[in-house]
Parts: C-alpha cells; sequence; structure tokens
C-alpha cells in the first residue's frame, strides 16, 4: 500500500470553538474544562488526543487477534493522561505543554492464554498509528 | 496551577467501531477509509489526532494573540499528515506505524505585522499541548 493523506480543516469560531471537517464528518472542538467561565459543550483537544489513542488501539487489536486467531469476546478501553496547564496558561516553561505519561488500560474477555495474550499486546503497542506518533517524535510543520 | 487528569473510556462495538466518553461527551470512532469493504460513518483515529492538533493550536493561537494584543479576525485552520498504513497491516516494519509528518496551516485575517505574527506563531508552537505531544516523545503505557 502506498502513503495515504489524511486531513482535517475547519475554521475557528471563537476564542475556544473550532468546527472542522475530516472527509465528510464534522469534529466540534472545544474549551478544555481548566476554567469555569466559559461554556464547554464539546470534547476539548487533548481529549481528543486520548479518544484518537482509544480508537486506534481498539482497531489494531482487532486486527491483530484475527492475525493470532484470538477471539474477543469483548473489550473495554480506557485512556488516562496527565498534563500541567502551567506552560499552555501562564508560558511557564519548566514544564512541557503537553501529557506527561498516557496510559491505556485493556479490559479484554477472551479465552486466549495470558502468553498469547502478552504476544498480542506487544504487536498491538509496534503496530499502532497513534500509539507511535505520541510515544515517538513526529515532524510537524506550522506555518501562516 | 496543578496536574489536570483527563479521560476518555469506552467499549469495543465491532472490529473497528469504539463508542466512548470525555467527560459527557461521546465520541465515536469508525474504520479507516483504506478499506471499501467495511462502512465508515464517523472519522477514524488518525482523523482525530489531526483534529485534537487543529483544535488545540486554534485555542492556543486565541490565548497567546490576546497576550500580545492582536485583533485575529478570522482564522482557519487545515491539518495534513501523511501516514504509509503497512506497518499497521501487513506488519512490515521498514515503514513507521504512524504519521511520518504532519503539517498545520493557518490562514489568519489580522492587521498585526508579519514580524508580530512570526512572533505569535513562535510561542503558539511553543505553548500548544496536542503538538508537543506529537512532536515530542511521550511516555505511554498500554496494559492489560
Amino acid at each position: 500500500m502506498s502513503t495515504v493523506k489524511f486531513s482535517f480543516s475547519g475554521e475557528s469560531q471563537g476564542i475556544s470553538r473550532f468546527v472542522g471537517k475530516a472527509r465528510d464528518f464534522q469534529i466540534t472542538i472545544d474549551q478544555p474544562p481548566v476554567s469555569e467561565s466559559i461554556e464547554s459543550n464539546n470534547p476539548c483537544p487533548v481529549e481528543y488526543t486520548l479518544a484518537s489513542l482509544g480508537g486506534c488501539v481498539n482497531i489494531v487489536a482487532h486486527h491483530i487477534a484475527q492475525e493470532l486467531n484470538i477471539n474477543l469476546k469483548s473489550l473495554k478501553i480506557k485512556v488516562d493522561g496527565n498534563l500541567n496547564p502551567n506552560r499552555f496558561v501562564n508560558g511557564d516553561s519548566s514544564e512541557r505543554a503537553g501529557f506527561t505519561d498516557i496510559d491505556v488500560q485493556l479490559d479484554v474477555e477472551s479465552d486466549a492464554s495470558p502468553e498469547l495474550l502478552d504476544k498480542w499486546l506487544t504487536i498491538v503497542k509496534d503496530r499502532c498509528p497513534v500509539s507511535d506518533n505520541l510515544a515517538n517524535q513526529t515532524k510537524l510543520a506550522i506555518a501562516v
């Protein structure tokens, strides 16, 4: 398969609200829940980051389960991330801007052995696109 | 401000569909558009990654504009990312799993000078949480 280009584009609708589209699908992004003075009616950016990771782990988990003949009866995923807002809010350069750590917890129901589930999890980590982009460096350009 | 914990959790609803919540907000994630055999009714994981980046740049852009007394009359944002699906699909380890590069293009209407907009953009890049997590390494744990 050759390289695929993915896109998202839209327009600012105020200080924090942004409405854009990926293909025909609208995604609305709102204020993070760090200030009660601004209404928040949609997930904030970093919540979409965690959702993209959870959704990606789900797809890769099923794909690798098929390769290893694992029957996944059910799969629940919880993603947590810790972030100190001080660099964003106040320009405090002693903190990094983004999540310091992200934790993905899978709750899986399957007849597969613990050893096979370990192997499955190792491959999932290695082949998950969003995990790769969060765990490792990516060339990122921002321009006017 | 102290560290804030953000969370997203939900349940797999088939091979590719995942429905979860961040606070009270539902986010539904679907199949990437790489196979026509599976219906895709929602954005795919990596599209949410790009959306989280675009939405985060929007919020930080407005926040820094206020600090610098820049009046942003309008702001459009387009985010593109290139990804080779071979590692995910076939386990081809010669490719990385995620985006090789991500490009954020801002279309801004403002009376600010080009020099001030350059300064603004430099600070936006530095203080944007999602930009940080994509450009740099983050500690990521995935466990059953």
